[in-house]
C-alpha cells in the first residue's frame, strides 16, 4: 500500500535535483499574451539539461536508492526523453546505467543517451519488446528499473518545477501541463495544490493518445487500444496507477488538442517565440490557443513547455503542417494543355492574387495525363485560409481543375 | 564632423531603450562549452521584442528626436528587423511611421510589421528601390529618415547590449557579434571597451557578404559588387562611415563563415539549444564552433544570438543543409534492374549498415533511363560523415553506381 506524495517529498527532492537539474526560466511572452487575453509566461524546460524534465524525477529516483542499489546499478527502458534523464542522472550521482532502446530509435537520440554516459542496448521492434529485455536485465543483473512516472520519487521529483513557478511567479492562477503517464503533473499538482488549492491545474493530452478524460468519467482506468499522435513524448495507452490516483485528487480538470492544434502550436512557437518544442510541449499552449479551458482576462496561465527533443525531419514536416493549417503554405497540382504560353498564363492569376511562388515541378511523365498534356505542381506561400479560398476559386473559374495536394 | 559616440551616449541610450525593449536572458549552455571548450553564455537577443535588435536603436533614434520631427513622423525602408523595429518603437512612443518594403517581402514580415503599428508601402523589386521610394517620401512629407545603422543614435541604442553583458556577466572574456552595416557592434564595442578595454570584441561577417576585414586592410571602406548568403539581415556590400570608424579603433578582429558553416551552426542551436535564429543570429556561434579565432580553455565567451526572425521555409532547407553538413541525411539516386527483388537487395545493403530509410521513390518514368531499368531516390538517416562513406563504399561494391544528391 502506498501513502500518497505529499509537498514533503517534493520539497525533499529540490535538493538532489538541483545538483543535476537547471531552474529552468520562466518567460513572458508578449505574442502569446496578445493573442490569447491572458498573461502568458511560458515555462522553458525546453532548456532542461538533456532538453526535457525526465531528467528531475530519474536524479530523485537514483538518489534516493540505497548505498547497495546504486553499488548495483539501473536499468530502463526508452525511445526516448526519459533515457536521457535516465543517463545523466546516474552519470551525475556516479551509478552504471543501461538503457534499452527499441532498434529504430533515432540516431540523435541513440547518440544523445550514450554522450550522457549510458549503456544503450538496442533490442526489438517497439518500445515493449525494449521493455521485456530491460525487465530480463534487471532481473540477471540485480539492477534497479527506473520507471517513467509511476514511481513517488520520480514524480516527485518532476514536482520541483511546482516549487519553481511559486518562488518566480506567485502570482500564478492556472499552470497548463501535459499527460502522457501522469508523472509530471502528479508532481506539479502536488506542489502547486499543497502551497495554495487555488491554483488550478489542467491536464492536456493529445486526442490519439487520450485515457485520462475517460478514466476520470469512470472513475478507473481506461486502457487504449492503440496510440497516433505526432506528441510522441505523451502517446501512452494509458496513465500509472499511482499517478492515477493524484490526478484525481489534484488535478482540476483534462483536455485534449488535436495533431493540427499541436503543430499549429509548435509553428507559432518556433516562428514567432523563437523556440523549438516537441509535440508534447506544445499541447499546453495549443489547448491554451484553442480555449479548451476557459480563462478570465489577465489571468495569469503558465503552459509547460515541457520538452523540446523533436526529430528534425519530423519538425520539417510539422512546420509544412502547421504553414498549411494556418493557410500560409499551398501546394496544388493542375494539367495544362502543353503549347506555349500556357505556364505563363496560369502564374498569371497566381501573380495577381500576390501568393509567392516557392517551386513549379513541370512534366509530362505522369501516366494519367494525355499525350499532349502537361502536368504541374506549384507550391506557394499565401496569406492565410480567405487569400487560399481566393486563389482557388480564381483559379477554378480560369477553367483550371486544381486539386489540393497538402 | 561627428564625435564619435561614447560611453555616455550608450548610458543616456539606456532609460530611453528599457521603455519599450526589453532585457534579454543571457544563458550559460552545457551543450556548446562541452563543444567548444569555452565557457560558452548566449545572449537571446531571439527573445528581445520584434524578435531582434532592431528595436533598442530605432527607440533610441526616434526618442531623441525633436518634438517637430516626432509630430512630422518618421520612414525608413527594410525587407527585414528593422522595420518591426522602427514600427513598435514608433508606437510606443506615440510616433507616425511609415515603412517601405520590397513587393516581394515575406508575408510574415510584413503583418509582423502591421501589427507593431507600421504603414506600411510596397514598393520596388528590391531594397535599393524601396530605399529610393523611403527617401522620397522623407522629403515629400516631411518625415525623418531612420537609418538601420549609420546613426550615433541607432549606434548607441544597440549599445544597451553591451551593457546588459557587463551587468550579467562581469567577468566576459570575449563577446562575438555579427557585422552587417556595423550598427550593433559599434554600439556593444564602445559599452564594453569604456568599461574594460581588456574584454575582446570579434567581429563576424558572413564570406559572401564581407567587406570589414579588407576594409580594414586598406585604411578605407571596400564595397562588395554584390552579395550571396543565407544570412539575409547582414547581407550588406558595406560598412557606414561611422560605423566603420568605431569598427578601426574598437573591435579586436573580424572573421567570416561560409553558409555552411552558418547552417551547422543553426541548427546545432535549434537540434542541442532549442532556440531558434535567423542566419545571422547563428554567424557568432558558427565562428567559435569553427575556431575562426583563438581562445583559452575556460574563457567566457558570449556569442550575440542577435535575431530570430527567419522564414520557415528557408528555414526547412537550411536544417536539410544543416543535416547533410554533418553527414546525418543522405538522399541519392540508382538504377535497378527492373526485375523482382532487386529494390529488395538495394534495400538489404542499407539495413546492413544500419541507416534508416525516411522516403523511397521508385519509377520509370525518367528519360535517362533504358525502358527495362528502373530509378529509384531514397532518402536516408545517417549517422556521421564515416558512416555517410561505408554506406556509399558498400553500395559502389555492391555493383550500384551511385549518385548524391545531397
Amino acid at each position: 500500500m502506498w501513502v500518497m506524495i505529499d509537498e514533503g517529498d517534493v520539497l525533499a527532492a529540490r535538493d538532489r535535483v538541483t545538483e543535476t537539474a537547471r531552474h529552468t526560466p520562466l518567460d513572458y511572452s508578449y505574442t502569446f499574451s496578445d493573442l490569447t487575453g491572458a498573461a502568458v509566461h511560458l515555462k522553458l524546460e525546453t532548456f532542461q539539461r538533456t532538453g526535457s524534465f525526465k531528467i528531475r524525477g530519474a536524479t530523485n529516483r537514483i538518489a534516493t536508492l540505497s548505498e547497495a542499489e546504486q553499488e548495483a546499478g539501473v536499468v530502463t527502458a526508452s525511445a526516448g526523453n526519459h533515457a536521457q534523464g535516465v543517463a545523466l542522472a546516474a552519470t551525475r550521482i556516479g551509478v552504471d546505467s543501461t538503457i534499452v532502446m527499441p532498434e529504430d530509435a533515432p540516431v540523435a537520440k541513440v547518440k544523445a543517451t550514450r554522450s550522457y554516459g549510458g549503456r544503450v542496448v538496442l533490442h526489438g521492434a517497439d518500445y515493449d519488446e525494449a521493455a521485456e529485455r530491460a525487465h530480463e536485465i534487471e532481473r540477471e543483473e540485480g539492477r534497479t528499473y527506473v520507471h517513467a512516472f509511476d514511481d513517488p520519487m520520480v514524480m516527485a521529483g518532476q514536482g520541483t518545477i511546482g516549487l519553481e513557478l511559486l518562488e518566480d511567479l506567485p502570482e500564478v492562477d492556472t499552470v497548463v501541463v501535459p499527460i502522457g503517464g501522469g508523472g509530471l503533473i502528479s508532481g506539479i499538482a502536488t506542489a502547486l495544490k499543497a502551497a495554495d488549492p487555488e491554483i488550478r491545474v489542467v491536464g492536456v493530452q493529445a486526442e490519439g493518445a487520450s485515457s485520462v478524460a475517460p478514466s476520470l468519467e469512470k472513475g478507473r482506468i481506461v486502457e487504449r487500444e492503440g496510440v497516433e499522435t505526432i506528441a510522441d513524448g505523451i502517446a501512452t495507452r494509458r496513465v500509472g496507477d499511482l499517478t492515477f490516483e493524484v490526478i484525481q485528487e489534484r488535478v482540476d480538470e483534462v483536455v485534449t488538442v488535436s495533431d493540427d492544434e499541436t503543430a499549429e502550436a509548435l509553428t507559432l512557437l518556433l516562428e514567432r517565440g523563437k523556440t523549438l518544442v516537441e509535440g508534447a510541449g506544445a499541447v499546453p499552449l495549443a489547448a491554451l490557443l484553442e480555449g479548451k479551458f476557459d480563462y478570465d482576462e489577465g489571468e495569469v496561465v503558465v503552459p509547460c513547455l515541457c520538452g523540446g527533443n523533436i526529430d528534425l525531419n519530423l519538425l520539417t514536416t510539422v512546420i509544412m503542417r502547421g504553414l498549411v493549417q494556418t493557410g500560409r503554405y499551398l501546394r496544388f497540382r493542375t494539367v495544362l494543355k502543353d503549347r506555349p504560353g500556357e505556364l505563363e498564363r496560369l502564374v498569371e492569376v497566381i501573380s495577381e492574387h500576390r501568393a509567392n511562388i516557392y517551386a513549379i515541378e513541370h512534366g509530362r511523365t505522369s501516366r494519367d495525363v494525355a499525350m499532349n498534356d502537361a502536368e504541374v505542381e506549384i507550391d506557394l506561400e499565401t496569406r492565410g485560409p480567405d487569400h487560399v479560398d481566393a486563389l482557388l476559386d480564381a483559379l477554378r473559374e480560369a477553367g483550371y481543375e486544381v486539386e489540393v495536394l497538402v
